[in-house]
């Protein structure tokens, strides 16, 4: 077997991928701010004017100058003439001078004249027109001032953010209703095995049905590409050359679920090294389950081939296939991967070397959250079904111990 | 101020609104597997035949007798007659005799006869027709049995599940093309304030644009809902009273973003009051921000005055709203939210029998990660945008301490 002969890790066959493919000519498209949710950002956008951008009252009171209140206690109020209202959404009408206030709700402008506010819980109506102060406020007190969420110029959207509803909300507070984002990235799914038969036809013994495709196309499809399903090809070198080379024309990205086989795995590495330059770049990984995984790139494009099994083929689009799709989305991805803490409730052993990812369920015990490893065949679809994650045994460990705390990584 | 004179806990107040719904008559509908991604199971699925349905090789190898190889070394190897090869996809034509073999493939049907498979690599092919096996293989051993991964009649999908790619492989496996979800859920949003302007229109000084229609749309259709926006009414009364039972009738559920004034959020209160019984269940909850969310029923749907504040609305809709259109929905989520591990770089005070959640950005130092908390009012919206997720500080803690580990959530 020409494979396997040497295995490299998962981040550097990561690596390897990523560094051939060229991400600058990556197209944009625009959209509106109520289809941008989980976009990502292809442009920088700066404040075009500060927010907020007139100064504003954060609660209920009095705008009041400052320095009239200070010394005010309960005992000594400071005595205020209330000489109008703030208007909601509009430039106060009336000035505050010395010894005036006006009454302001939160979000009102401030009045020329105030420089702080006076909470309403602090403030005594007296007589009409009147009001006595207990508290004294500082100058800037309850007010928030023009620019002190952004200032202008200030950077608002990074390119290569993906844009969470906050992003929203902060493209909302500027009035702006179109970006510019990443395109969605399409990925061309190709399932192959002479064993294999799609969705809605009848089986023969013997023969099994397609998983991959359907699985595949959710993965992708949950990290906001599109999925195209060319369907199954038999295992003939022509056929799925043939095939592989129409999806690469129509498609970003293409995958390969490769028959599980060795020979039928040999065959997907010939073809992907005949779709175009360099091809195969890594054909055989060393982590568990998804050894046989090749990685390629054919003029400019990734072509990956999965294993067969379809655990194998979702863990593996997990490891590679998401990476890819979120560099090709311009995606910024700096973060670790949010996990659930669970304390493992058995041994569990592995290769010195390899990497592998364990499915687990997650059981609670007395409030504690407990890690029990579902095992199984890469061929059982259920083991990932009847499992809540999956836990990493790092390459430089043989194995986790009972009792050990350990991330979970839902899917 | 009648409101905030009992103030309860998040949890209490969630507890009290999900009692007050009746979520039995939650309708579904019918989808393809491949757009069932993220929706939630209506129905129990049942394996209606076991899987796998033949018994299959996992490995490259020779379907054998095992008693033939028992014993079997390297220098005794045990000799077999090849007398055929199982063809993929397909049921084998020949049996295995004592001394025969037949060559089979990863996941080839095992033909009559034999009990077990013997990988390639312990196989040596001397002459035509003939190979030498030079280890001992037990019975059932490379062999996947039938129901192996599920037998007939388990489990495959409970009510409740939402749906991930692994679940759709699981029913690809068995060829069920269509289920039955949970019907989208409807969310009615409205915003309320005289200060407050709709993303398009002009702006005048003292106003300010609306915000949590965008940050509120976007995070309920995060949650897999169906966000119907009805934009902005004026601080009065009948208006918005006559817009929320609108959209109580064409919704499952209303949001209100109530001005950020006591006086509008009593009014809020009593719109919810007269929009159906029982009204308002819960006003003033124990959290910052977001201590005047009200939380009520009315005829059956709920409607939700979330504070005018951009970062306390949504905040408080990663609070109540989302886990209610989980409840309408009809998942079941009895997992912990994942989170990402870091230390936290500065003390955080809190008040004792509040829930605090502060936004925090993550910051790597020397391979670790720190959580840095993002001050500001929660009028500024940028808080979040620039922040990485949430920390919790409980009721029970009056704060956190400066290197504690602490668990972020994204948003």
């Amino acid at each position: 077997m020409p494979e396997f002969l040497t295995l490299i890790s998962p981040a550097e066959a990561r690596k390897v991928l990523l560094s051939h493919l060229n991400i600058s000519t990556v197209e944009s498209e625009s959209v509106g701010i109520l289809h941008a949710l989980n976009r990502v950002s292809a442009e920088e956008i700066l404040a075009p004017h500060p927010l907020p951008s007139f100064t504003r009252s954060s609660v209920d009171g009095y705008a009041v100058k400052a320095s009239d209140t200070f010394g005010a206690t309960e005992s000594m109020p400071a005595y205020m003439k209330v000489v109008g209202e703030v208007e909601m959404g509009a430039r106060p009408t009336q000035k505050v001078e010395s010894g005036s206030a006006l009454l302001i709700h939160t979000g009102g402008m401030l009045p020329d004249g105030a420089d702080a506010v006076v909470m309403l819980e602090y403030v005594q109506q007296t007589r009409d027109g009147e009001v006595e102060v207990s508290r004294p406020v500082a100058g800037g007190e309850n007010v928030i001032q023009v620019g002190e969420d952004v200032k202008e110029g200030d950077l608002i959207l990074g390119k290569g953010t993906r844009i969470r509803p906050s992003e929203i909300g902060g493209l909302a507070a500027f009035g702006i209703s179109v970006l510019r984002v990443a395109k969605t990235i399409t990925v061309g799914i190709i399932s192959t095995g002479d064993e294999v038969v799609p969705l809605g036809a009848e089986m023969q013994v013997g023969q099994v049905r397609d998983i991959n495709s359907y699985t595949l196309a959710a993965l992708v499809e949950s990290k906001g590409a599109l999925a195209k399903l060319y369907g199954i090809v038999p295992d003939r070198s022509e056929e799925l050359a043939a095939l592989a080379r129409n999806a690469l024309q129509e498609c970003d990205l293409v995958l390969i679920t490769a028959g599980s086989s060795a020979s039928v795995r040999d065959m997907t590495a010939d073809v992907i090294n005949r779709l175009g330059s360099p091809g195969v770049l890594v054909h055989g990984i060393n982590t568990r389950p998804g050894k046989p995984t090749i990685l390629g790139v054919c003029e400019g494009k990734a072509v990956i081939g999965l294993p067969g099994n379809p655990v194998s083929a979702l863990v593996n689009g997990l490891l590679f296939v998401v990476p890819l799709i979120e560099k090709l989305s311009l995606q910024i991805t700096n973060l670790p991967q949010a996990s659930i803490r669970a304390t493992l409730n058995v041994n569990l052993a592995s290769q010195a070397g390899r990497e592998d990812w364990q499915p687990v369920r997650l059981v609670q015990k007395d409030s504690n959250w407990y890690a029990e490893p579902v095992f199984g065949k890469s061929n059982l679809i259920f083991t990932l079904s009847s499992a809540d994650g999956l836990v990493c045994i790092p390459a430089d460990s043989t194995g986790l111990s009972a009792g050990e705390q350990v991330d979970v990584y839902p899917y």
